[in-house]
């Protein structure tokens, strides 16, 4: 797949219900996800698919979805794109429900992606 | 100014129409600037205050802008942020009216915007 194309995969996962589909698909082994900030106290880095994997299983142990928005991709020569999100989701835990946006950055190498970075406050 | 306080004055300079006024205020002479593709066959990089400054003076030069909507910006660290601007603009020379969206991706150093990526397709 070239950037082009794993790009809008990746956002139709995201609309479609196949993101933990599309990480075995999309992801390389050894990619890197980066948070925004240091929010587990644990660094702003997961290194490796299972941590990856575990972030999104964290994610929905946690957060009821309520409304998701994503937008893009956006491409940026031939190793990155951007999609944005904007979330209405209640935390389980203490049953706050928050709208969110962020941005996501993700880079690719050799057809998978290697790196995803998570901007947002 | 730290890279929250650049990054909340560039998007209000967006908003408020003192754009020029932050590229002398928030950018670093040496700042360069990268297209999401080659849109003019001189390649996707701007080295420099001056040739980012012309980039701007085209642009007024070549489109009206009926609407424009800035959003951010999203942190990423503290080196990185970004921030998503959606335009309805008319070409000057062609007529042709469209509603353009993209993402930027700003990276500063030293309490300067060093860099800056945007994403589009």
């Amino acid at each position: 797949m070239n950037i082009k194309e794993i790009a809008e995969e990746l956002v139709a996962g995201c609309r479609e219900g196949r993101t933990e589909e599309n990480l075995g698909k999309l992801y390389a082994d050894n990619c890197v996800s980066v948070e925004a900030m240091d929010n587990s106290g644990a660094g702003r880095e997961t290194h490796g698919l299972d941590g990856i994997r575990g972030k999104h299983a964290w994610w929905d142990e946690n957060f009821e979805v309520h409304d998701a928005k994503v937008d893009g991709p956006y491409l940026h020569g031939d190793d990155r794109f951007a999609v944005t999100f904007a979330l209405d989701a209640t935390n389980k835990m203490d049953g706050t429900r928050t709208q969110m946006s962020e941005v996501a950055v993700y880079h690719v190498a050799d057809g998978k992606i290697v790196r995803e970075e998570f901007f947002y406050n």
